[in-house]
């Protein structure tokens, strides 16, 4: 078990060895490790590679010039620079924030960004102004739309943070598609089926194979076939995918660079780099910050309150198994399994820094 | 058969009748209709009757007052004085619009609202304007939380349209749930059952039967069940909720009130009747509306390209079902059923119009 204290020096350091300054590796290691307590450990240290890889494949620019370059009082584009993609995301999402301060509203669509972690930590950032955050990013493309075989787009998924009194914010987080791709990964390794509604092969055939993506398959949107509604996630996707690269002018759809460097840059762009979208809606926009918080408060003990199902104890609200996660992650420590321990043992060799 | 313009004149005539203006009765006909053209009769002339009803019973104003209670430069908190809901909610819509123009984007909130029809409509509005249109809404609760087997929310749809240059323009509206109620409805008057991962019954048990609800069953969330992402609908569902009532002050959640009549009003009130939410962005606060349509043309036969799979022959932008059947039904007519075609003869007679 690693302390967090102990991964998060890590991660900082290797991304100052990487050449990002103090600022940017200490904001880089924060979204690494609110992945790791929010028990979203697919975004966590296991990533930490692929951006060491990209770096050294010279596919990401760590002294970048993170820009606005178009906007009106509510909303601006901006440009990344290539940037590691917390530090394109964090600012955006600053910029945000503050027109949100005078506009009411902030809205913000990047570009030429890059992966950036788990999207729960950008909407959360609104959370102490007293303002709802929202985080959207499109990905590099493994789903396939609704009567479709063709991977044409990511697991874009969609965050948002709303701020309660008494009550700790409601925080949902997730992918438009029905299931994480890291969780086909760890049923792959153990050798299990998935369930049906998740994966299709080549043709578009149910699959229940976890390792379908490695021959042609695809992932299907939330709602898993046309009968159960997975046109309303091919919708919800597409629209993360607009507001995301179509505002912004970054790559959309097929197009979305690799967020990995073992896969080729490919041949055709239609924008720069991968897109976000971020939004921060101050709540006296709409209600006093008291009155709205007073409001979320009894929303959320009247979600509380409903029936569990036979077999269930309670009804959770969005955010509820991140923050016990956090609790049990912060004290008994976060596990890393041999494989990404070696990985970062020989970044560390390489980087000349300490990992044990 | 009926044509449009039948069926646009007598709809028009019933709320005239009832004592709403010229003006808001031909915006009131022209939801209903373009409910009927968009292939959505569920949203239709089959409702009239329960407008009808609650304004008989008193529980809906002809007369409103819908004003702006609280604002910001990209905001407004909308009271709907308890309107037609196509009133409240095309005046907020229309703010929205207007705060767009000025800010980049505008976002309403309203309260005190009533069923409003397809929120596409909505959605829609922004589209001459070269903006993006956003509408949500709440609704009767029907449909329960992950884990759960109370009836937490209704439908909750989500409503988007975005302007292209040459190609249509794509527009996303659908529920939250993977099913509309009213197909549940159809499935029941066949004597037929419905897939799994739709409904449970009252104990939380997967259902087969379309009459569920009447058993204390519920609508399950976008995703079905956990394992297919059930929490991933709950989440946008409750999002929805929150936008459309904490946001504006209306009811939510449980407490939303029926938007028939031969359901009581509830006991407990959490705010003032229906939210709704609104959202318009000018394209051209992101980029030129020029730039911004050539690339939405360049998503949308990105997207027409994708491979069908075995058995299907194309692969659908949202909005294509929906334009063709306005096509087709502009040409060859509504169909109307017995049941609805003796409603509306009864309710011409006591309102002494002419239908037949």
């Amino acid at each position: 078990m690693y302390k967090y204290n102990y991964l998060f020096d890590f991660t900082r350091n290797v991304f100052m060895k990487m050449g990002c300054s103090a600022s940017d590796s200490k904001i880089i290691a924060e979204v690494f490790m609110a992945a790791e307590l929010r028990d979203h450990a697919s975004h966590g240290m296991i990533r930490i590679k692929d951006y060491y890889e990209l770096w050294k494949a010279g596919r990401i620019n760590v002294k970048p010039d993170v820009r606005i370059v178009h906007e009106s009082p509510s909303t601006a584009v901006v440009d990344g620079d290539n940037a590691v993609g917390m530090i394109s995301a964090r600012r955006s999402m600053e910029i945000a924030i503050e027109k949100a301060g005078k506009a009411g509203t902030g809205w913000v669509s990047t570009r030429h960004s890059n992966h950036f972690g788990i999207a729960g930590y950008y909407s959360m950032m609104a959370l102490r102004y007293d303002m709802i955050g929202i985080c959207l990013t499109n990905a590099n493309p493994l789903v396939a739309p609704t009567f479709s075989i063709s991977r044409m787009m990511g697991t874009n998924p969609i965050a948002v943070a709303i701020p309660a009194l008494k009550q700790p914010p409601f925080v949902a987080d997730f992918a438009t598609t029905p299931i994480a791709r890291g969780k086909l990964a760890v049923a792959e390794k153990k050798g299990e089926k998935v369930a049906l509604g998740l994966v299709q092969d080549k043709t578009g055939k149910p699959s229940d194979d976890p390792a379908i993506l490695k021959s042609g398959g695809s992932m299907l949107t939330l709602g898993g076939d046309r009968l159960h509604g997975s046109h309303k996630g091919y919708c919800l996707s597409a629209i993360v995918d607009i507001f995301c690269a179509v505002f912004s002018g970054a790559n959309f759809g097929p197009y979305v660079p690799p967020s990995v460097a073992y896969l080729p840059v490919l041949d055709k762009k239609v924008g720069e780099g991968t897109g976000h979208f971020f939004g921060a809606m101050r709540i006296d926009a709409f209600q006093t910050a008291h009155e709205f918080k007073t409001k979320m408060d009894e929303w959320i003990e009247t979600f509380r309150s409903a029936k569990p199902a036979e077999g269930q104890d309670r009804v959770l609200i969005p955010g509820d198994p991140e923050r016990e996660a956090e609790k049990r992650i912060m004290k008994e420590g976060i596990n890393l399994v041999p494989a990404i321990k070696d990985d970062l043992i020989s970044i560390a060799k390489e980087l000349k820094i300490e990992f044990e």
